[in-house]
């Protein structure tokens, strides 16, 4: 099972990461506990709406910024979880070339 | 303050609606109480993780391409949150016959 809470928590991270920003300078602009926001970071708690968007304020993005990337991530990992389910019928339907392999 | 909750909920609505679902078949196949499902596709509930995946599976839809649609839509509701924030310089960079409006 593909989870949103887990793609959320490693878009959240890498983006304070990528603004070497420290998880209590986050935590103190958008008015979370710093023990919460690792465990966000780290896919553990799920994180409401509102405090998204806090967030992302104190990271200087927006919250469809965040989405975006996430949606991105999960397709991949879909993607990762299950490799079998496309049809070779469907495969070849698309590429001709991979009925001859 | 854009929620995401609220696009999810109508994402989700508009997924079921363009497969012709009623709530009551949609609610049952992800084992969620009608009323819930309700209040979640009216943006008044947040949707957890492992549910938002089991009403994915029951609409036959990837997690990934709700969240998708989601920051898209995200992406539309913040431009139209801060509609004054594009500076002139900026409109007319991009198009320069705005300048003579």
């Amino acid at each position: 099972m593909v989870l949103v809470r887990h793609e959320i928590g490693e878009v959240l991270r890498d983006i304070r990461m990528s603004k070497r920003q420290t998880l209590r300078q986050v935590a103190a602009r958008a008015a979370v506990a710093l023990g919460y926001l690792s465990e966000i970071e780290r896919g553990q708690k799920e994180v409401s709406s509102e405090l998204l968007f806090s967030i992302a304020e104190a990271l200087d993005v927006s919250v469809s910024q965040i989405m975006r990337e996430v949606s991105d991530r999960l397709a991949i990992a879909e993607g990762a979880h299950f490799p079998d389910t496309v049809p070779v019928e469907f495969l070849t339907s698309v590429n001709p070339a991979l009925a001859n392999r």
